[in-house]
């Protein structure tokens, strides 16, 4: 007899038909004797629904506003996960953030956990109710309504399984687990039975929208093993934890890809102290999120730096850089928006010499140009144009031999 | 400067274009110098789509996540409300029920409210701020959702004015006000300017769906001024408040009727004390409501009982009276679902005799034959074949001289 948080996303809850299949496995998997809290998302589609009513009365809806309304949408869910699990006769009982309580920072739409009151949870636990928590959502300390941005389900279910000391907090989503790469680039990926914290938060951040990066990042901090299975079908999912003393780990976990990066240079700057300051403060004060960052060696008292955004702030980017440009006396601003990221994961890296290299020569033999390298302990990025990412991708599964377990 | 609550319908509010058109018609009267609460509705057609959505579920939802559900409505529209407002400059903050806090009994889906803290309000009153409030909803003691009951909304911003001690509660709905009669039926029937709580009372109850009764009654426990107004057209609309001294009050208000209603007969019933709980005890215990009770004068020790229920319950009532009648012997259960009522009504007939004989002199001229008659201070209703309704309504409207001022 275990405690276990489960969380079932958009897709999995999308109709009606889909949230009575959701109260079934729920209560297969009590009647197995196991407690459950259960937190859900809004019904696919249905935020996006909101946001849409929200942005036909204003271009920039009032931050505390957009809040009370997108989280009408968990609200519809839990209220109708509780009636399809009473339904067939398994008492149940649901909570909206406010109801938990889930008290958060008083940021809107990127609110932070700061405290969960379990008590009401705990008494439902030992009357055998299920309880059925809407995700993404919180109150400020004034009892303002706070969401915690998209995604952010995943990280009310590993808060709550931390707060209540869950055995496992399962993520169930649209895919069975965690993936050495992405099957529909690589037939031959492979789903990995266990991966660890920080390779998921590698993989998370660098594009495999599986989990959310906070969520991970939570869960590792609080030591909550979390496991991602699929919504439609059976099987044991991918379990995320920490690194076991003794277990052999393979050099490379997995492969990450990101679309959504662009590239923007400022060369021929002087290479003096706080260079770097001066170029990325203004971007920074843009509220422009920078990934990637590499400055060259410099020559001659000048230096060339690089960096990745989002690609949708590409345009927006280009034109403060081009004001910095001037300021400093730049020589020149260039840009590729075509570009992708294409990341090998592996904590096994630690301990393994030459992967780096195997990584370069692979993409060598492919004739596939590197534009940067950006590395850190578990993982090794490069960027590339966007035509070879596939190439690259199968290139590396292959020369990692991925496909086998 | 008065202090003001607002209170807009589903109709009203029913699309983003709507409830842009509600923030400037706000921003006017604030601009007069008008303290304003504002109370709204789901958009129309929101409520009956989370009903269908729990219908899929359920036939017979749980009461207390029904609330959970449907309330979702209201919190959509006060979100979208006070984003507009800011649009246009004008600072405003929404509540939810929970929020203000108001807080009901635990009776879902029919909840009482039964006290409301006012202090938020009244501080953001003081700082400038419009509040925008979900109608039809609360809290209970535990922090459940509650909900009022359809058309819960006229209550809560009544039992807003009531708490804040406002000047006047304005309802804004999709009429230009309370008419002698229902202009579809008597195209000479006139807005009136003034009606009382207690005419008002037996309008509403009768058949005019433009105020919950409730929400009337309320106002008239409270004192509280109701305004019954149209959103989309100008104009005064009709005031009720109490009948004031001296004021000439015209012997009749209005005409109602309801088309809602079936006939139960019991015919051969022995005529003992005790005879009328047995036979409406077993019609109450099913929770079937009744509305009109008619006994006859008994004769050789046996009367005839007659009632009215909704037309939905007809057949059910009928089912439970046929019991009824086996357990007590009776001659026979007849019926008729093609009824109508029709009612005068006015506090003037208070002070003037002969309106019961005007009224039905008026019907016999016709032709009409009336099935059952049922009065009260100030109303006379009676019950007759659906296919007078039309014609029964124009020739009481015209005998009692209603088209003129």
């Amino acid at each position: 007899m275990a405690l276990v948080v489960q969380k079932y996303g958009g897709t999995s809850v999308g109709t009606t038909e889909r949230i009575r299949a959701v109260a079934s496995k729920i209560i297969c998997y009590r009647k197995k004797g196991h407690d459950l809290v259960i937190v859900v998302s809004a019904m696919s589609g249905e935020t996006n629904r909101l946001i849409g009513l929200a942005n036909e009365i204003s271009r920039q809806p009032v931050a505390r506003e957009y809040d009370v309304l997108v989280s009408t949408g968990e609200q519809v869910t839990i209220a109708l996960l509780s009636m399809a699990l009473q339904e067939c006769g398994q008492a149940a009982r649901s909570y909206t953030g406010g109801q938990v309580r889930i008290l958060t920072d008083d940021v809107h739409s990127k609110a932070r956990i700061r405290n969960i009151d379990s008590s009401a949870i705990k008494r439902d636990l030992a009357a055998g109710r299920v309880t059925v928590i809407a995700g993404f959502q919180g109150v400020d300390e004034n009892g303002n309504v706070t969401t915690l941005g998209r995604g952010g389900s995943d990280t009310t279910a590993v808060a709550l399984a931390a707060a209540l000391e869950a055995d496992e907090c399962q993520i169930f989503t649209d895919v069975d687990g965690v993936y050495t790469t992405d099957p529909r680039v690589v037939p031959e990926a492979r789903r990995l039975s266990r991966i660890t914290f920080e390779e998921m938060l590698e993989m998370a951040s660098l594009g495999s929208r599986i989990l959310q990066s906070r969520a991970v990042e939570f869960a590792g901090k609080y030591n909550v093993p979390l496991r991602v299975l699929s919504s439609f079908e059976e099987g044991e999912g991918t379990l995320i934890s920490y690194e076991e003393a003794g277990m052999e780990q393979p050099k490379i976990s997995g492969i990450a890809f990101n679309r959504d990066e662009a590239k923007l240079t400022i060369a021929g700057v002087p290479d003096h102290p706080g260079v770097a300051y001066r170029i990325l403060g203004p971007i920074a004060n843009d509220n422009l999120e920078v990934d990637m960052i590499v400055q060259n060696v410099g020559q001659d008292d000048m230096t060339d730096f690089t960096f990745t955004v989002h690609r949708n702030n590409y345009d927006k980017a280009r034109q403060v850089l081009r004001r910095v440009a001037t300021d400093l006396g730049a020589r020149e601003v260039t840009g590729d928006p075509k570009i992708v990221k294409v990341s090998i994961v592996g904590v096994g890296m630690r301990s393994h010499a030459g992967i780096a290299s195997g990584m370069f020569e692979s993409l060598a033999n492919e004739g596939i140009n590197i534009q940067m390298i950006s590395t850190s302990e578990i993982k090794i990025s490069v960027v590339i144009d966007e035509k070879y990412l596939e190439l690259a991708v199968r290139a590396l599964h292959e020369k990692f031999e991925l496909e086998q377990e």
